[in-house]
C-alpha cells in the first residue's frame, strides 16, 4: 500500500506515519512546516519507505507538482488528509486562516484525487462541525449543523465537498470526526498549556474559565486504531463516524489537578468565573460514539486514563525540550 | 432603510430590488454581470434611490473599494446576499466555480460586514444543502447534511461561516433555504429549457429523464413575501427557514405538459429512461415548510399554480426576446 499523508509533521500525522511504516506501507508525507515541526519526523529520516515533501497545499500548482513527481515512479492508493489549521482562536480572529489551511487544502486534495485517479480518501474532520447542542447527545446524524467557529465551518465545508465528490468521482471516503485528541508530540491544547505554565511558575496554575468545561479526550494511539478499524470494516461509499471515548469526558478542573499532581503537587490552582474559556469554545459536550462501537471498535482508555497518560508523556516531552 | 443586494442582476435580485424600491428603501446593487443581466435592471435606470456597481465579489479588494465608496456618503443597514453560481452541472464539472461564486462571495461579504460594522445579513441558501434524504420529510433540523453537488456544498459552507460569524460579531442573520424558484426574468431552469426547445422545434419536446422527478416550486413573488415576512417577524440571532409551497410538488411530466398546453398543444413529449436528469439532481424531495408556516406565513400559490403562472410569464419573456 502506498499512502499519501497531508499534514504529516503534525501531531496526528506523525503518529499515523509511524503506524503505517510499521505495517510495511510506503508513506509519502506532505507538510508546509507552518505548524507541524520537522523535528517530529526525525525518527523516520533515512527510512527507505518514507518520503517527505515540503509544500503549501493551498497552492494548487505546487501541490500538483509534488503529486506529479510521486506519480512519475509510483502511484497512491489512499490519501489521509490531516492538514488543517489547528489554532481555533486564530481562525476566529481572521477567517482567511481556516479558509486557506482547513478548507482549501481539502478542495485542492479533491481536485488532485480526481486528476490522478486516486481511489480512497480518509479525512480528519472534527466535532466542531456540530456547534452547540446543549445537553443533547451528539450522534452523527444530528441537525442542525451550525458551527460556532470558522474552524468548525471549514471542516463542515470540507465534509460537504467530500460528500459531493463521493457522488461524482471519488471511489470511497472515510470521514472521522475527532474529539479532543491528546498525546505527543503535543503542539497545542490545554494539557500543554498547563504543563508550560507550571514549569514557568511552579507555585500557581491560573485556569481560563471556571474549570467546569467538560470534554471527552481520546489518546492518539486509540484514535489511530479507530481510524484503521473503520478503514478496514466500513463498506459504505461515504462513511462518517464520531471517534471518541465511551464516557462523558472530564472537566478542565480534573485536567488541571492531574497536571498539578504529576508536576508540582504543592501548586495552587486558581480559576476564572466564565463557563467558557473563549469565543468558539463549547462548554459541555455529549459526544455519542455508539455508531463506531456498533461497528465493533472500542477504545482501550477512557477520558481520564487518556489524560493521565498524556500528561505524563507531555511532561516528558517538555523536560527534554 | 439602506440595503445592499449582491447578485442584483439575477432572477431573485431583480425582483427583490423592485420590491425594496417600491417600499421606499435606498438600494445599492452589486453584480459582475457574469450570469445576471444588465437588461434586467433597465426599469430602475435613473431611479434616484437605485445605485448600481459592477464588481467581482470574490475579489475582496474590489469589493472593499465599492463598499468603502458607499460608506463615504451613506451607511448600510442590511446586506441581502444573493450572488452565487446558479449552474449546478458547471459546478460539478469544475469545483472552482462554486468555490469562487457561491462560497467566496459569502466569505468576503462577512469580512466586509465586520469591517464596516453592518448589522444584519439575509442569505439565499438552498435546499441543496440537504443532499438526498429519500422519502424522509426535510425539516430544517434534519441531519446528516451530505450535499451531492458542489453548489450544495458551498451553500452549506456559506451557512456554516454565517453561523460562526453570528457567534462572534454579526448582529442578526436570516438564512433562507430556497426551493426551486420560478418566474421572470428566467435565466435557467426546466421551464425555460422546455419553452426554448419548443420554440426551436414546435413538434417535439424531448425530456431528460423519465419525467417522474418531482419537485416543489415557489413563485418568486411568494419567495420575496416569505423573506420579508421572516425579516420582520423572526427574532433569533440566527434564523433559518425552508421556504416553499405547502405541497409535495409537481413532476417534470406535469411541467412539460403545462408548457406544451400553453405553447404548442400538438407537440409530442418524449421521455428518457433515467429517474435522475443529471448527477447532483435529487429525484424526489419532501420539503417541509411548517416552521415558516408556524411563524405565520403561507404562500398564495401551490406548486402547480406557480408553474402555470411562470410558464405564461416565461413564454411572454421569450416572445419578446
Amino acid at each position: 500500500m502506498q499512502i499519501l499523508i497531508t499534514g504529516i509533521a503534525g501531531f496526528v500525522g506523525t503518529n499515523l506515519a509511524r503506524r503505517f511504516l510499521e505495517q510495511g506501507y510506503v508513506v509519502y508525507g506532505l507538510d508546509n512546516f507552518c505548524r507541524g515541526q520537522r523535528a517530529n519526523l526525525q525518527a523516520f529520516d533515512g527510512h527507505d519507505r518514507f518520503n517527505l515533501y515540503e509544500v503549501d497545499l493551498h497552492d494548487l500548482e505546487a501541490y500538483r507538482n509534488v503529486v506529479g513527481r510521486i506519480f512519475q515512479s509510483a502511484s497512491i492508493d489512499e490519501v489521509w488528509h490531516l492538514a488543517a489549521n489547528s489554532d481555533i482562536p486564530a481562525g476566529i480572529a481572521d477567517p482567511n486562516v481556516d479558509l486557506r489551511d482547513t478548507y482549501l487544502t481539502t478542495h485542492n486534495t479533491l481536485i488532485l484525487m480526481r486528476e490522478f485517479g486516486i481511489a480512497r480518501l480518509a479525512f480528519a474532520s472534527s466535532s466542531a462541525i456540530y456547534g452547540d447542542h446543549g445537553e443533547t447527545a451528539i450522534i452523527e446524524d444530528i441537525g442542525p449543523l451550525l458551527p460556532i467557529s470558522n474552524y468548525g465551518a471549514m471542516k463542515l465545508a470540507s465534509e460537504a465537498s467530500i460528500s459531493a465528490a463521493a457522488e461524482s468521482y471519488l471511489k470511497q471516503a472515510y470521514i472521522f470526526r475527532f474529539p479532543n485528541v491528546i498525546g505527543t508530540p503535543a503542539t497545542h491544547g490545554v494539557i500543554l498549556d498547563f504543563v508550560r505554565k507550571l514549569k514557568t511558575s511552579p507555585d500557581d496554575l491560573p485556569v481560563l474559565g471556571d474549570g467546569s468545561q467538560q470534554k471527552s479526550y481520546l489518546h492518539v494511539e486509540d484514535l489511530i486504531d479507530a481510524m484503521l478499524f473503520v478503514r478496514d470494516h466500513a463498506n459504505d461509499k461515504l462513511s462518517y463516524f464520531n471517534v471518541g471515548p465511551v464516557d462523558d469526558g472530564v472537566s478542565v478542573r480534573t485536567i488541571a489537578e492531574t497536571v498539578r499532581d504529576q508536576l508540582a503537587p504543592d501548586a495552587t490552582i486558581s480559576y476564572g468565573t466564565e463557563g467558557r474559556g473563549w469565543v468558539g469554545d463549547v462548554p459541555r459536550f455529549y459526544y455519542d460514539t455508539s455508531k463506531l462501537n456498533r461497528l465493533g471498535w472500542k477504545p482501550t482508555m477512557d477520558s481520564r486514563s487518556a489524560v493521565e497518560l498524556a500528561v505524563s508523556e507531555i511532561i516528558k516531552q517538555e523536560s527534554l525540550a
